[in-house]
């Protein structure tokens, strides 16, 4: 598989415009995230701040950026991303079950909005996964819960019931879920992730569910969580104006950068981000040619 | 006059963004800068990474601004900024012939493009301006030189032409100058403000020129200018992620902040700015309740 030189992770507005620039400038890109572009956008009722854009419905808005990277000839890769390791002079992208690499790497995955579960982060890795395709080999003629934040997480479900024995599913959205006969749907909140050494099981308001493993899908991953080593200011990835985070070839842009949480922004620090990872990569380029 | 919640000085993306944002957040503004505006916008031939506006014509961009400012309801007050004082719990902006008040400024009036000719930074203020309206009046009956950057300088050379007896005008543009008859049109390249205590002349590639005083009209000022006391960056305004400057209440966006040179950039900058001076504009109004 090829390198790319800039992967993007993220379809809100600091993606499609990191990835804008990154074209402009004629760099071999890798835009993965959700194709209809981030819920953020297309589920906003009406933008009143974006230049250019007047009273802008988050439909529209999707819809114009979709049909601006169709015109740059820009494909979006729709994959969940697992974790981002920084390899030295290359990045690994866990991306559903594949391996992608590219030789810089901008975040512009937006933020994790609530809180996680009591249980959660403590066991991560342990029992509880934040990728379907990643994990469910692990899972077996096993039982799992998983809590689906986005009706995406259906598909996940969905896939995860062809290799485990049964799936409860907790949907955390209001629309009636589209899964499988295989996929058992409980409407009820959950509370807490229990158990000792590993995840045991998932206390809700109503109940207790003892499972195997549980798998949590958000539309965003916590920024700890997504690249190992990576410096943080409270929930959000430390950044200074270029954009840079503290491992080199590693930027970042929207909302995982901090408040405030507006489009405008996200896209004005996308463009930022993108002619910082080419800067990066030219100087890279000369520091080999002289070597 | 009433003292403006924000004032915001420039109507590139960086200003028109900010006037937006403060606007959605309710706040009373005062954006001055061109009419028609920044040339930096409406002259740009396309541009191709302005998400939201694909391939986008700079004429295009500007007409969009404006419709939308005007669907805002924003006006802009067209005048050339002068000097912008700190006077502790406001700020006094020279703004034509009048001194605009209001209690936080957004600086988004972009960069000097070129250098400074030599002299100039050294005589200003004596015998050297950058505001006709200002300085005008200190010029009766004597001989001036106006080097005009853009064709709005040829209005304040005109206006020049009513107070002072001679007017030399160097314009630094293809057009050809439509400058009233008392304004003598001299098509020479100005290379250098000579002079010992004070400016006295002007040098060409083609010769010299006495005069009583030099009027320097560019789209924008250079910021060491602009508001005394503000920490630089090399030739940028020093700002923090929140686009605050070492100024309390006087926050910056766009070219003026550096590299890279972007119209999303100072867009979204624009926004974060106005957001900060929103914030700043709140924590006063608590401060001030609790006394």
């Amino acid at each position: 598989m090829e390198r790319a030189d800039i992967a993007i992770i993220g379809t809100g507005p600091g993606g499609v415009s990191a990835a804008l620039t990154a074209k402009v400038r004629n760099k071999n890109i890798l835009l993965i995230g959700k194709k209809q572009m981030s819920d953020k956008v297309s589920k906003a009722h009406q933008i009143m701040n974006y230049p250019g854009l007047p009273a802008v419905t988050g439909a529209d808005m999707a819809k114009a950026f979709e049909k601006q990277l169709a015109m740059m000839e820009i494909n979006i890769t729709d994959s969940r991303i697992g974790t981002v390791y920084a390899m030295g002079d290359y990045f690994a992208i866990q991306a559903g079950g594949e391996v992608l690499e590219a030789k810089s790497v901008i975040l512009a995955c937006g933020v994790v909005s609530g809180k996680t579960l009591p249980g959660e982060e403590e066991m991560l890795g342990r029992g509880v996964s934040y990728c379907a395709t990643c994990d469910a080999c692990f899972y077996k003629g096993k039982k799992v819960a998983v809590i689906g934040y986005g009706k995406d997480a259906e598909h996940e479900a969905d896939f995860l019931a062809e290799v485990a024995a049964e799936i409860l599913y907790f949907p955390m959205y209001q629309d009636v879920p589209g899964v499988s006969e295989q996929v058992t749907v409980i409407k009820e909140r959950p509370k807490e992730i229990f158990g000792e050494k590993k995840a045991g099981g998932l206390r809700t308001e109503q109940g207790e569910y003892l499972v195997d493993g549980i798998f949590v899908l958000r539309d965003a991953v916590s920024p700890k969580q997504l690249v190992p080593g990576l410096e943080l200011d409270g929930n959000h990835v430390k950044v200074n104006l270029s954009m840079e985070t503290n491992i080199p070839g590693l930027f970042a842009c929207g909302d995982i950068t901090g408040t405030p949480y507006q489009y405008i922004k996200a896209a004005g620090q996308g463009n930022v981000a993108a002619l910082s990872a080419v800067a990066y990569l030219d100087a890279k380029k000369r520091e080999a040619g002289k070597q």
